[in-house]
């Protein structure tokens, strides 16, 4: 046996940055760490995940971390990278997650989205806690790196995909969309400006309808434009989830 | 233990189409396969690999690779993804890569660029033998999709990276950029558009040199613009190689 082989997962919520739970303020990116309960990095937090068992996929089990950490489906999930330094769960500790006593664990990591308003709802298991994500402790193993390259992917990738509506359903408004924007890049944006360069990509579609529930002017809802051409993820969209 | 671990390798080289080790026509994408000597799928290609070593990290593997297949150091390596279905190396079969009798196998690949140069000179190992990279024959395991997701992965990265360097170098005329462009994409393309395309992205710096050793109007050289700020790995390229 080389290497024992484990999946963790990255899961990204926005939440209203006040106070996790409540409704006002501005959004910000949550994640939910788990406080390990045995060494190496006793008392630390780090991401959530496990062993990978032995009839499941990759994907299925970043999808049951998931669900066992907050109860949730993900809207989004992709493969961000395997980590594999032969010292990154230090030269004589015991393997990481699975604190079986071997020397080297390559941890498949996996990144989800979930909605909004789930994460609202979302479970909150037993050592289990949500933290912004550009506020975290010193992660257990190699996890501040991990959460700092699920960061930038999703920071790029917000760009140029439509994975916004992860946060946000089908249909949403333009300031929804900013709002997502402004939360993942950590930057507040001119509401003009920002309409302007969402057109001038032909990204949207105007759904004709309106946001519900307001009075005076009430905001159109947009939706993604499917017809767009976008890279993602190509010849493996169209394979089954590894 | 859950899963036993390799690491595969797609390499790809620039080649002339007509015959490999020639200099005439057009350019084209090569990549070197390997022969399998065991079950499963004993006699059929596949990509060159092996199960990673106990101090190994997975780049490192990924480099042992390239040089037992080929004898070449890669110019350019990316991990593409793992792969760990639990059926992907049929359900009764032996373990993928390492030959022994373990039911499953999780694939971590990476994909590698080598120069034109020192493709030519490649050595050819025993069972090694160069496929034009569409023009590949039924494939062991899921080898297949594996190049197919690592060729869309270099067409999208050719558009927005310097990958291209790999196969020329560090300086290069726009003609030999071109080529580049037109083997990875699989099409022919116009001079002039081309030009132009290049010259709007600002992503090319005239080195104020030509190409040597041709009499009658020398091209110039050009090297890309390295302080232009591209998508590539964000916080892993400044950790060191997983």
């Amino acid at each position: 046996m080389n290497a024992s082989l484990a999946v963790s997962t990255v899961i990204f919520a926005l939440r209203s940055s006040g106070r996790f739970g409540g409704d006002e303020g501005e959004r910000a990116l949550w994640l939910p760490l788990v406080r390990r309960i045995r060494e190496p990095y006793d008392g630390m937090w780090a991401l959530p995940g496990g062993p990978l068992g032995d009839d499941e996929g990759l994907a299925e089990s970043a999808t049951a971390t998931l669900e066992r950490t907050t109860g949730l489906a993900p809207r989004y999930l992709e493969q961000l990278y395997a980590f594999g330094d032969p010292h990154r769960s230090g030269d004589t500790a015991p393997g990481e997650e699975t604190g079986r006593a071997v020397g080297r664990v390559v941890s498949v990591v996996y990144w989800a989205l979930v909605g909004e308003e789930e994460a609202r709802a979302a479970r909150v298991g037993q050592n289990v806690r949500w933290f912004r994500a550009e506020e975290l402790p010193r992660l257990a193993f190699d996890h501040n790196l991990i959460v700092e390259y699920a960061l930038w992917r999703l920071r790029n990738k917000v760009e140029y995909s439509r994975i916004a509506s992860a946060f946000l359903g089908d249909t949403f408004t333009l300031a929804q969309l900013r709002e997502v924007h402004e939360a993942v890049r950590g930057q507040v944006l001119d509401p003009a400006n920002f309409r302007r360069q969402v057109e001038a990509t032909g990204a949207l579609v105007d759904t004709g309808e309106v946001l519900t529930g307001v009075r005076h002017r009430p905001p159109r809802l947009y939706r993604y434009n499917t017809t767009v051409d976008l890279a993602d993820q190509g010849p493996l969209g169209r394979a089954a989830q590894q």
